[in-house]
């Protein structure tokens, strides 16, 4: 539902022609089986081709990823003068240490060689409510972690579920993740990718086979098991900010290359 | 300035009737060598006299403190997917650090005897732009710390500052504390001070002697130089939650103390 005009999106669907009752009937409004491939042609979101100084890349894989949008630690609050440590239930406190956790179990994760990547993108106090002089009561958060190793994201929610539980019982407090999403690892079509190579070396365009650590529509067809690939461009100072920058002569690159692979699936 | 109607403290002033000017000036409104004594009751603020099952206490010192209103940790926004660990300036995870190191040293510190309570009562990342999938590029924060020792408290600045500039160096990121606000601890009148236990023992009052946690208008008489004494009364579930709670018995009895040292004074 949109906050601000209460119109939910099955709504917007029939305003727009569309059926949602074949959507909540789970209905594909494409066969995947009539589909010969979809190709993407997307910005890379990192700094990897910066580093590498190439234009653009072949993908060879899409990260899965855990979210949970609505974290939340509750405590109690308190005069920050006047009770003494041991009688406080900090929310905040609770909350740092187990976002400070989840920090080390990636570098620990991380050096044992496992694909992660962790992101606490959200996370505050109740402005409503909270002061200088507060013990907070409350915390809400939000937490993202990503994998190309599907049981890298299981073994990460059972650790973290631990932590939580542990932090909430010695801080007399509720560590609470919320429910989360799951978004499916996805391997790109082997015949494809090995397409974008063959056309890049015959075009003369050096694009250095690369994984995605960002989520992509891609990934949903790859899942639905359509044939994909993916060619990445070159983009400065990463994505989700406002200094994002693609030079037009790396797009014109990657246009190339889809090209000359679109020439070959159509011939 | 409020924020609502934007006028500003001098406009209130002047409107009531007084003399913003004088304030500039320093003038004082009162000379502290023409009031022979500030006395006060309040609820105490914290879990003490409800754990020694005492109905009020006389109060022998106020906690000063630091306040600090303007923290402010600055990284770089990124793509949670797609930026390495280390190419992330996450403003949170530094700024996690920085609570997390705050509670390690004033563990240390009450283990080795000091008076300090800690409190980051307001902590966010930036609601206008935050999202689950964006590494935190700036995270808010209030920090509070008080003590009986003025030494503590300028002990504490000095580590808490070398703490923020390492993290910063550490992280690529900015810890920037901020300005901060002092307010000094304050000793209650010896005089006075033993004019309260005589009269609760001549009233058959069980009041002990306690120090105050948090801060109280008695401790900016104090440190001007007005003989103060403070008594405070038992209340449920500490301040600055909204289950506090008086008994009106216990009102009475630190009334009745009140009254008897007034009639002392005024003999």
């Amino acid at each position: 539902m949109r906050f601000d005009s209460h119109r939910t999106l099955a709504d917007h669907m029939t305003a727009l022609g569309h059926d949602p009752d074949a959507v909540r009937a789970g209905k594909r409004h494409l066969d995947p089986q009539r589909i010969a491939a979809y190709l993407e042609v997307h910005i890379e979101q990192g700094p990897h081709l910066v580093n590498l100084g190439k234009r653009c890349a072949v993908v060879t894989g899409i990260r899965g990823n855990h979210r949970y949008k609505h974290g939340r630690v509750l405590g109690r609050y308190g005069h920050a003068g006047a009770v003494p440590r041991n009688e406080r239930r900090d929310a905040l406190l609770a909350a740092v240490e187990f976002v400070g956790a989840l920090e080390s179990l990636w570098k620990r994760r991380e050096a044992a060689g496992e694909d992660l990547v962790c992101t606490v993108g959200e996370f505050h106090t109740d402005a409503a409510v909270h002061t200088i002089t507060k013990i907070p009561g409350e915390v809400r958060f939000t937490m993202d972690y990503r994998s190309y190793d599907e049981g890298v994201l299981v073994d990460c929610h059972r650790e973290l579920t631990g932590i939580a539980e542990r932090i909430g019982r010695e801080r007399r407090v509720t560590v609470d993740l919320g429910a989360h999403t799951h978004a499916q690892a996805a391997v790109m079509d082997p015949g494809l990718t090995a397409l974008a190579r063959t056309t890049a070396r015959a075009l003369g365009i050096d694009a250095p086979d690369m994984a995605s650590g960002a989520g992509h529509d891609c990934a949903v067809f790859a899942n639905a098991g359509v044939p994909c690939a993916m060619i990445f461009i070159r983009n400065e100072h990463s994505s989700h900010n406002p200094d994002e920058a693609m030079e037009i002569d790396d797009f014109a690159e990657a246009c190339r290359l889809l090209h000359g692979m679109l020439d070959t699936l159509t011939a």
